[in-house]
């Protein structure tokens, strides 16, 4: 059990809470974006998303050097970044009792600017998080492109993670005469397309959230 | 031309915003959820995901009364609602030039809290929303369980939209020997799984999303 502060006690469904690190890394493993939550000037919430990472005890991600919020987050503002697999639709007899399947990670905390060795390995990362193994077949990445690029890791302590998985749960509604249960969604990757000249090479591998 | 303020002037990739209504409601369309971010007591955000469905000059989300982020939204305070649709891996010959292709759209304003014969008529357009014309054919809605729920809705007023699409852009790497191009990413429905009865019905229309 880790994490607990009253910030991150969800206030409704404390049964789908969970607490433990385990659950944190599997739902970074699926990942391909989340939702960072930081402050404008005036102190009003502004939700982006962008490409994370899971690196040990901190998520990782980046933005380019010229954004508002990588500024607003790089000079310590707080932040939260929310990452949510939505699993299915849950389909009860009543719109009160129907739901979604989901899980959901909550990381509250201030990221940290990564530089120098730091930086570098954490793009190698967050590139072989969506393409694995990718990063040693690409061209290097140029000073400029480094120095272009806001690396930021918000470390995995103060956290949440919410899951809802199964059925419908309305026994008292189960004679109602309506079609009821679950629908299943899944996140999947296409046939992919490459550029001119680029057929005849192998196509990358899958990220584990399009496995 | 609608929404613009200083907020919602994205500060990188002029080229990827949008201005237009259309743009927004065709985003709108094939959401299942957004990204609400809130602020905590302290003045801190918090990021969570919600069902989301347009309506009209508007977006609906509805929580439990019993919610902190509910409270704080129903009592007035600042919000953005996040909504994003991943559409692929954009695989260039250089990390720096890689990307994602998707579509996000981002709403700034402070919620209004429904009531009445309006609440009554959002929980049909999100219900139905995510599951076409089912609302008819659901048990009612009880009168504790409309008390029990916040609906909100957000005004589609300040907001912008972002989009990219296509292959990637690096024509000074064309040479170098890696696979390059572009990955998509589809969100799709699985089998449905009935509730012990409900196999002999017919199964629910599909959202948008998942069609």
């Amino acid at each position: 059990m880790t994490g607990e502060t009253p910030r991150t006690t969800p206030s409704r469904d404390a049964d789908r809470v969970h607490r433990d690190r385990g659950a944190a890394d599997r739902i970074l493993a699926e990942s391909l974006i989340g939702h960072v939550g930081a402050l404008d000037p005036q102190g009003r919430p502004v939700v982006l998303p962008v490409a994370v990472a899971p690196d040990g005890d901190q998520v990782l991600f980046h933005g380019s050097t010229g954004s508002r919020m990588f500024r607003a987050l790089a000079s310590g503002g707080p932040m939260c970044l929310t990452i949510t697999h939505v699993d299915g639709l849950v389909l009860a007899r009543s719109a009160f009792e129907s739901s979604m399947n989901y899980r959901c990670l909550v990381v509250l905390g201030t990221a940290q600017v990564l530089d120098g060795a730091q930086k570098e390995r954490a793009l190698r990362t967050l590139t072989d998080h969506l393409t694995p193994g990718r990063w040693d077949s690409l061209r290097p990445m140029r000073a400029k492109e480094v120095a272009a690029t806001t690396v930021l890791a918000l470390p995995l302590v103060e956290f949440s993670v919410k899951i809802r998985e199964g059925g419908p749960e309305d026994p008292d509604d189960a004679d109602w005469p309506v079609w009821a249960g679950s629908l299943p969604i899944r996140v999947s990757a296409g046939p992919a397309i490459p550029e001119p000249g680029s057929e005849q090479r192998m196509a990358p591998a899958l990220p584990r959230a399009l496995r």
